[in-house]
């Protein structure tokens, strides 16, 4: 039987947004960074357009550099052959699914969630087990959900900071995860995409609490080079032979260029960490006007570029509600019914991943029309 | 249950050529050319990275170059929009796989064959029906192998020009091809990612026979822009829109940069040609030179950039013996056994896509050590 998937609303508001006459649009509805790549990345990029004529490759010098950064950020050693290069996250998800599990396993996830998680088990005929989080675990998957599983999920995915929320898991429910997801037999993936970009404390690893996860990392967020197609897949020290070959087989090498100039993204720390004091700024102005707009009931946005926003005493339709606000306003935001089919309906997700002038004009134009609204 | 798939033995003589020391390497192991972009396509990513900061896109404008490129070469009329753009060729066949066929779904393809189809078919838990294909057809398929399936088969693998054979389908077998498969059922997944590279004559597009067919392509091979990982999936009509949600969900959009300079590639035919020309050369040297070295039973190179040659009469093992031919003469070429599991250590796989001085030098070290074992 063919797999069935969900749409992808963003994508809808995103086109609405392009046919919209009139005053420029503010675009909140996506989840990248506008800031380009770093400016010593482009240079790389430069250089090597002029003098190598790029052949499938995996670079080891990025891999080095990767290991390298674990060192820095985490304090943790990891070989660097256990780094598989990916044409970025999303074949490094569908490359875990495929290489480990098999069809009709159960993956226990957190609704909300980001769409693809759901869509790409189902793609691949294994089972998403979706748990209702809510406020009382910052809409994040706990230990006590896995160990409430019967019978127990054969994987377990975990984001952190999370997509639509940008909630963390503490350290603590993290090795709590971790603890009982090895008890239960079950492997965890864990999508660190957002990693870097946090605002009240780092997030952690979960390899730090279990050398048997696999970790997803990209260039696209934190490094700012979103289509550059560049992530990787940290597979477990006895399994990442097998994960690139599957990969060699499935996907072939990532980006030539992209890893030549990964290398140089992973040094540009000053210019990268100017771009999360600009989403810092963003954060706050947001936080502070959205209350004064009756919006008060929001997902803790510990990390990532995202407020999770619940408008349920104004709509039960938030696709209906996102259309109608990107029409009077010219703000495109993603409707919640994207990251959760169940409660979506009553929330919407705000990216602040734009400039601080942005911020301030959407907010400019958003509070009279919720205004309008809350009377 | 867990997936296995076979290993890519090339890459274990590309590591061993890398690790040679004493006299340069000859890489006639893997098919890629060396060439690098054409120029206009280097010089439009020179402006893209200057002037865009390159967020998730799929280019309408690459989508119509590639519809006006269809009509171009192929007399046929496509709609922009049943282009999927794809992080090159690999994840095209894994997204027209997922999409489209259900674990158990019977797929057959011809032995000898790319490695990557037979594991991409395991790792998906789709079952690989292949065919022993000779000479007296190529080593193609052929209508009367489908034919001849019971139960039938729900998907059919061609490749036309082949790898690792480089023969072409007549046109005539190709219609035959398409009727037989609509006649039984089968989905037709045609790859022609070596279109564009043929000596005696164009091959034909799968799609003249069969708008339901699906059709791989990529910018690897011809347009030598091997690892700006860029391809497509040109999905039949009524099915484009379900092939694009997966490709949003498992992989998400192909790189920015690429897609911009791959709008330039498709219109730098005078380049383009003039490597066409090289290869034509090498090949004919080579078809000169290999009857010299008592190698007479090939395949009929028509296409891409590989002589497929039986060497029974000299090794049983492919394997060891391309080992010790590159220990011996620096040159590097691949086994069969990485294309054919039966017949395959028997057989050897050269690629021509390098300059003609390589060529020259690799049938100069060869000539000798051929000699010597002939005796």
């Amino acid at each position: 039987m063919l797999s069935e998937i969900d749409p992808f609303y963003a994508m809808e508001i995103n086109r609405l947004a392009h046919r919209l006459k009139g005053r420029a649009v503010i675009h909140m509805e996506y989840g990248q960074p506008s800031t380009g790549a770093p400016k010593a990345a482009l240079d790389v990029a430069h250089r090597v357009l002029d003098s190598d004529a790029m052949g499938y490759w995996e670079s080891p010098t990025l891999q080095e550099a990767l290991a390298a950064h674990y060192r820095r950020r985490y304090g943790l050693d990891v070989a660097p052959e256990r780094f598989v290069l990916t044409c970025g996250a999303s074949p490094a998800l569908v490359l875990a699914l495929t290489a480990f599990f098999s069809p009709g396993d159960r993956v226990v996830l957190a609704r909300p969630g980001y769409v693809a998680y759901r869509n790409v088990l189902k793609a691949l005929h294994l089972e998403p087990v979706e748990i209702a989080c809510g406020p009382e675990t910052r809409y994040q998957l706990a230990a006590s959900h896995i160990a409430a599983l019967d019978p127990a999920p054969q994987g377990v995915i975990v984001a952190s900071p999370a997509n639509p929320t940008g909630t963390i898991i503490p350290d603590a429910d993290l090795k709590a995860i971790a603890d009982v997801s090895r008890a239960r037999g079950a492997t965890v993936i864990s999508d660190e995409i957002y990693h870097g970009l946090s605002y009240a404390g780092p997030a952690a690893t979960m390899l730090a609490y279990d050398p048997g996860a696999f970790v997803i990392g990209s260039f696209s967020k934190y490094f700012s080079m979103v289509a550059w197609r560049l992530g990787w897949l940290l597979a477990p020290e006895d399994k990442a032979e097998r994960a690139r070959a599957f990969c060699g087989n499935m996907f072939l090498t990532a980006p030539s260029l992209s890893q030549h100039a990964g290398v140089a993204a992973l040094d540009a720390t000053e210019e990268l960490e100017k771009h999360v004091d600009v989403y810092r700024t963003n954060r706050d102005l947001l936080l502070k006007a959205l209350p004064r707009l009756g919006l008060s009931r929001i997902a803790p946005p510990d990390g990532a570029f995202y407020v999770y926003v619940d408008v349920g005493h104004l709509t039960d339709d938030s696709l209906a509600f996102c259309k109608e606000l990107l029409e009077d306003t010219g703000v495109a935001i993603a409707p919640g019914i994207d990251f959760d089919p169940v409660e979506g309906h009553r929330f919407i997700r705000i990216s602040f991943a734009v400039s601080t002038a942005e911020t301030e004009e959407a907010i400019r134009r958003l509070e009279p029309w919720f205004r309008a609204r809350a009377r």
